[in-house]
């Protein structure tokens, strides 16, 4: 408990946690106050995903390798999981599909574009190895790909095919898991030297006790779970407000305050110039997004949402994945990177904000 | 002869060949049993490609390496030709298309796909020749994005312009054979060094005698045009008894059928981690599918199809084959290979399957 | 002066100059000779536009690198952009967007194919730094993507969206503008190390005085405008009588009459092996478009034409853009070429054209 307050004094970042309470509080007293209620949320949720980063690791660190790891990669994604179900409830499946679509699109271009221009601001040019890195980006196009056929073919059919599409998304999403079983298989056991070690942990830290590690998981997730229902119910009037579409909200806004975590220990790596590092959370973390978190909505959405959700984007939302996805695997192909490569790989998802900004609300 | 006799006895898959006579035999007594003539046609084309291949090899052999080189490339894929010519005089213009896509999708992801599992279970990581097999998925990509240029941009103009369609596929398929004659003259003369072997000959084989061979050659094309017919007839009635959708069926069934020979030799490449000789095997017969068979077909059309057949695929067959190439050529940028690849190429490849076998099928 | 006339006795290709007189007499004297205005305006933009790349170079080549790199970048393509102009004062917008894109696209394969076919005819295989290439060519993707993004999304919007497009096109404009201006500060001082000098001069040449540079660029850039201008109004009367349709002559003629002073220096280096510095030419003058000549023509169309102009380019183009820059990131990665490869890129530019001059007029 000790460990857990130092951290907490140590890291300004987890001061946010004070938010935590308030935002639940101001929604008992004034459950009509939207946007305050979606800001508070936001600031409540950050530190929660720091909070559950750090204690993923601890209990990684005690585990020994393969069960670490596999904890590690499979509560990577958490918060994104945990906000995308309280939307799931609540029925907003376009806010669902777009916070997917948009965590991939924020981890393939902004946190690698980011690291990129980060890393380059201090390093002339930094290599990182090419052949990790075109094997995880061919992943990453490949679980893409998967996940977007149906979106892709079912423009094709006919409008009468909706119980089509339904079939086929379940079907996609059955075949995503079994991949990712595989996948954690495969860079778990067989093959876990060709997978830089996505722990983030400073060479000094001292991991928590196991008992604390786990309380900490259980109850933090809880409070995710509390602050994201909050966020969902505020989000929707609360974007009004700001002119923001639901599109941008969930591509966005979701995809942003979800991946907070991630983002740290991808930047802070790419400033030590540990660029295979920063790659390999972001390819990791879009590829997982894919693999994991969609279809398991998808099947969790037979069973609590109002009606079951398909896989059936936007197609807006398919170019842009399609493009984050092969944008990563051109740059990644060179092996080497700077600064300005970095300004590009913004500058994309910087227009794709913007779009999603300006895109009228009816459209997608 | 006896050369003949004893290959056939050694070989199992060529015990099929007694599914011949039955199939021919059926059909003039029950030409109304559409599912059994289907199962016995598929049955019998099987290893009469095989035969064709070996037969091809033999010619190849005795008439030294450029003539050999030319018959082998452009006999390689003839069982496909000889079907789709079946397919086309009957009119079946669906099946043609579907075909000529089922077969470059299926050459690059599900022979890739599996000659990558295979080989990954017995070897940890296999490393092919980079450079080569880039040029090689460099010119299929070009090759299929020419053969997809109508239907990319007929979808752009309006119906009323069918004529230009029929035109614009004329003209392309006249560009593509001129360039599948100057791709002969790279790969067997001024750069033949950059191509591997496609003979899938074990060591110490024997070749057939000239004559045997020829006579071989030419008796197999005729049965594989007579089997080929009655698959054509019964393979539309048997699939909707089986439920599969004639897109299924020209997608999957016929590329799975008439690759089978291809097939053979790219798996037992792998396992014997000659990688190279697989993605030389499944690179180069999709790209001639490209630059021969469909151009061919086109042409042929004019002579012995009811109506000109032209080049424009329905839009899902279209993102399928451009999936699929650029697929491979992500992928093989990276000249490694580990099994999970294989399974996520696989996995792609199954997707394709499924949304096919689900459509509805007034769809395509 | 006479260093002036010097060259121009010298250069075959400075002997169209006295069309320049010509064609300015034609106009006043015939202005309803559409087709021959047409013809003797594009013999008149070649020599100026090599007139133009000759007078920059030397103003270039006596400022030092950074001013003189920054003035070869920015007026590089300031042929394309005068026509451009041109198009954009008289309204005539589908034209401007067609250079736009073709400008793109030729660079990208017709300059690239071109290139690697005469010098593989030349070279057996020829080698070029693949790092470099790649990075290139990645930026150029980029670049491609950042400005096609209104059309990519603007196809999901539905079409009372219209105000949405003029907004994100302004926006996109502003975006580019400002990564022109942070590459030209990457490959000018930053990281000019891996940007090889796109000066095609020859070693032996004496670069002109200053004054009559600038006098040279001055008088020159004034007569392309002249010129210019009568192209523009005789190109669509023209390319009626020739069968030609307006996208064809943005795509095609404009883009190849705009772009001949970077064709011979991309060829001439190819023939002498150096096809780094062809790579360089051709991907660098497509970027330029993308990020330069793109956003200007824009911003500028709110100023001086009579509706402000979008980025909304017709589907075909957008499909052809796309594919072309990929063609240029999946060739680049092997860092090899040979003569096949040019037929090949040559082949698939060629079916564009077709395309284009197939194309019922009244589609795009």
């Amino acid at each position: 408990m000790r460990q857990l307050l130092k951290d907490i004094r140590r890291s300004p970042l987890l001061w946010l946690l004070a938010f935590v309470p308030v935002v639940l509080v101001a929604q008992k007293l004034k459950p009509e106050a939207h946007t305050l209620l979606f800001v508070l949320s936001v600031l409540a949720i950050v530190p929660l995903a720091a909070l559950l980063s750090l204690a993923t690791e601890s209990v990684a660190a005690k585990t020994g390798d393969a069960v670490g790891g596999l904890l590690n990669a499979t509560l990577g994604n958490l918060t994104e999981l945990v906000i995308a179900i309280a939307a799931l409830r609540a029925g907003q499946y376009m806010l669902v599909k777009s916070s997917i679509a948009g965590a991939i699109v924020t981890n393939a271009l902004f946190v690698l574009g980011a690291s990129f221009l980060l890393g380059g601001l201090k390093y002339h040019v930094q290599e990182y190895n090419r052949a990790t890195a075109r094997l995880q980006a061919a992943l990453l196009f490949l679980a893409s790909i998967a996940l977007l056929v149906p979106s892709a073919v079912a423009k094709a059919g006919d409008p009468a095919a909706a119980g089509f599409t339904g079939k086929l998304s379940a079907g996609v999403a059955v075949i995503l898991l079994l991949c990712y079983g595989l996948g954690m298989l495969f860079s778990l056991k067989t093959h876990r030297e060709l997978f830089v070690s996505a722990e983030p942990a400073e060479a000094g830290e001292q991991p928590w006790p196991m008992g604390l590690a786990v309380a900490t998981l259980g109850v933090v997730t809880i409070l995710v779970a509390l602050v994201s229902e909050v966020f969902v119910e505020s989000v929707q009037k609360a974007a009004e407000s700001f002119g923001m579409t639901p599109a941008f909200v969930g591509f966005v806004v979701v995809a942003l305050v979800g991946g907070a975590a991630e983002m740290g220990s991808a930047f802070s790596a790419a400033r030590k110039n540990h660029l295979d590092l920063s790659v390999g959370v972001a390819l990791g973390s879009a590829s997982q997004i894919a693999l994991f978190v969609a279809p398991v909505l998808v099947l969790l959405s037979y069973v609590i949402g109002p009606t079951p959700m398909d896989l059936q984007f936007w197609p807006g939302a398919v170019v842009m994945v399609i493009i984050s996805t092969l944008t990563v695997s051109l740059l990644t192909s060179s092996g080497r990177s700077a600064w300005f490569v970095g300004v590009l790989v913004l500058a994309v998802y910087l227009i794709f904000a913007v779009t999603l900004y300006l895109l009228p609300p009816q459209s997608p």
